[in-house]
């Protein structure tokens, strides 16, 4: 019974950079069972061993923020500005798209996280029982929320579809699908019904996905319209007594930072698509040290183009240093836990993220023999600065094996690949 | 006779960047014959027909900084301020390199590069009789320069093998190999000494690689000592009357820009070494604007902590939009032109960088079938925005093949990476 992995390095993100230098790992059902050195897992018949020799094994990577099915989008639009982007490219797009376009984009979503080590994201989209529908064949875990414009003709009928959304996927797939309410942002959410949305989040029991603090313009036009910043706003309406992902977060005073890490609200922190948007660099040195819950993501595929969480800690780490003009900030380790374990707690799931018996047995194996991470001075360090998604090498979740030596177990690629292609051919018009 | 490509979308880069959906790539020897739309190519016997259905065909791509060998630090030393880390971490580890070390290391270098479609790199250390060895074996275009510390005891010996290096490989290995004079910086290079170098230059008429407003301190120090910036220093010095060579131009005055323009002297920007010794943010697109000759380096992999092209065009990208706050600044193409083209003319290399009957064939082929590469909407924003250097199939130089399917013909790679870890153990006291 059971799943071994042995002669892996392995860390566990429990015990700080601590690498077990050859080390063990068993996991029973969904669950990690145990952890150590060579020759410490309980002796018994395992159904599956995997050889570890040359890998690092660490949790499964936390993509904190996504719209998935823009994978469909990707590379479309790209150097343009915000505005021009949205309406005269993004939307139009959005508006043809068909519940199963959303399906085929998030599979496709799906498939490219699992090859670049992500095992756990947070969705923000529309039509998302397609989405969900996809995270349970991929075998991802996934937290879902349908986005809600408070401000649109349609508002009632997606809180209606968000209520049965819960309802329908909230510990769907084995616990592997977990929910949110998903109001857009406070400037396409009004006061007014930004309380509806807390309200039957409470009623439901779920947290809150939402944009929060992204553009200068947002700042000035909330300051303008209500004299406070978003953060202020939405504490004022009570959104951070519940569980709350923030997403951006870029644009922060004092007191919002305070705010943000007395309440213990999520941070999902997306430097490529901050940069690449020309929105602003967020304060996570600050952030980290008011002691705030801050994880990474991507957004979606349209401004990042990829889903790729290797290369966002490094764009993390990198950006901080030089926003601050401190080489010291953002060190690898604290990159990685972002990555992790403290991308997970911002997603309301604390046995996810870290290596320790009793949490979900999300496991990866990174080669380590590749010549860009030679020689082995600090596997932490080459993870950070130096991988590429292609050294992911197996992925697991809830101790199932979805991508054994690069192979995908529960997608098929080439099928993905032509339906994705086929369906964007038709959104373009080609 | 000769090598044809075909079924590949081809981007020579030498028209703007129209891409032949369907192309041919013919070279004879170490030239490119032809370039066109299917079947148009030469209708003869080739020795070697590659098959690119599904690849995009391009430059290889040129790398404008580095010092190769210190691939043995990678990861050794991070998050440290920059001192620390030279004056702990680094400098005391070069001081025990032996010549071995520095073949070693920079084959390492090289077998990274290949496998992340690097054809050409600009490199500065030492023992660079060893680093012209493994660029020979390893079949790679460089131009190669001994570093130079005025200020240093050995000055008159560096630039005695300075000289030396030039004779013996200046054209070297059917012309793979340029050379150029090393002058480190002009903090650790008084005038005196620059004059000297300059003159050695013009002698053996040859470029001069330098590293020039790299950080604040330099700047200030300069304007201390001075009166002067360092560009300006240098200019009144008459280097800028040969070719140059000029890395990280980080901290820049409009004078300075104005002067780096005219002179069109070759600036080498590092957009992650300079992001993570925390420098600063160099002024890429005032640059641009100013009609300066801009390419892409890595630094050494002390500093990045990899040597990968395809990341360093996206780092760019993203930091420049995000430091001027503008999501048009420096867009795809020409981030491609500086990685490719552009970073060519910086080494002094016209017939580099662009695929066109007459220019070297140093070409690329990358695999677009790729999950985070679909759907095909724009294969220049893939290719900067969403690629990684594992989309890298095959690589040519000088008409030869380097690289085919992922698989290095030219080295030997478990034999690199035992020699290098066995030296970086050695080096490390492990
Ligand atoms: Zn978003
Ligand atoms: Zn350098």
């Amino acid at each position: 019974m059971g799943l071994l992995i042995r002669g892996a390095a392995v860390l566990t993100m429990a015990d700080r950079n601590r690498i077990i230098d050859n080390g063990e790992i068993a996991a029973e059902g969904q669950y990690i069972s145990h952890t150590g050195p060579a020759g410490s897992a309980p002796d018994r018949d395992y159904d599956r061993v995997i050889d570890g020799h040359g890998m690092l094994a660490l949790p499964g990577l936390v993509n904190c923020h996504t719209h998935a099915a823009m994978t469909l989008f990707r590379s479309y639009a790209d150097d343009l500005p915000l505005m021009q982007w949205l309406e005269k490219k993004i939307w139009p797009l959005e508006e043809k798209l068909e519940p199963e376009d959303v399906y085929w984009g998030t599979l496709l979503c799906c498939l490219e996280m699992i090859r670049s080590g992500t095992t756990t994201f947070a969705d923000m989209y529309f039509h998302m029982n397609q989405a969900a529908r996809a995270v349970e064949k991929a075998g991802l875990r996934a937290v879902l929320s349908r986005g809600l414009i408070g401000a649109a003709p349609g508002a009632d009928k997606a809180l209606d579809y968000s209520r049965r959304f819960v309802r329908d996927w909230q510990g769907a797939a084995g616990g592997r699908i977990t929910t949110m309410l998903g109001p857009h942002a406070p400037y396409t959410c009004p006061p007014d019904f930004m309380r509806r949305v807390i309200e039957l989040a409470g009623e439901l029991n779920v947290g809150i996905h939402i944009h929060l603090a992204e553009t200068r313009t947002e700042i000035e036009d909330t300051g303008r319209q209500y004299g406070k910043t978003p953060v202020a706003l939405m504490d004022g309406l009570g959104l951070f007594e519940l569980p709350v992902l923030a997403a951006h977060c870029v644009h922060l005073t004092a007191e919002d930072i305070r705010i943000l890490a007395e309440k213990q609200a999520g941070v999902a922190h997306n430097p490529e698509s901050n940069m690449k948007l020309a929105s602003g660099i967020a304060p996570v040195t600050a952030l980290l040290a008011a002691g705030a819950v801050v994880g990474l993501g991507t957004d979606g595929a349209a401004s990042n183009n990829n889903l790729d969480l290797l290369e966002e800690m490094r764009s993390a780490a990198l950006l901080q240093k030089v926003a601050t003009m401190d080489p010291m900030a953002l060190p690898a380790f604290t990159a990685l836990s972002m990555a992790t374990v403290n991308g997970a707690r911002a997603l309301g799931l604390p046995d996810v993220g870290l290596l320790k018996p009793g949490c979900k047995a999300d496991i990866i194996l990174v080669n380590l023999q590749r010549p860009h991470l030679c020689p082995r001075h600090d596997p932490v360090a080459h993870l950070v600065y130096a991988a590429h998604s292609a050294d992911v090498d197996t992925v697991i979740v809830d101790g199932r094996i979805l991508m054994e030596k690069r192979q995908v177990l529960t997608i098929d690629e080439e099928e993905v690949l032509f339906e994705v292609q086929k369906r964007a051919d038709r959104l373009t018009g080609k």
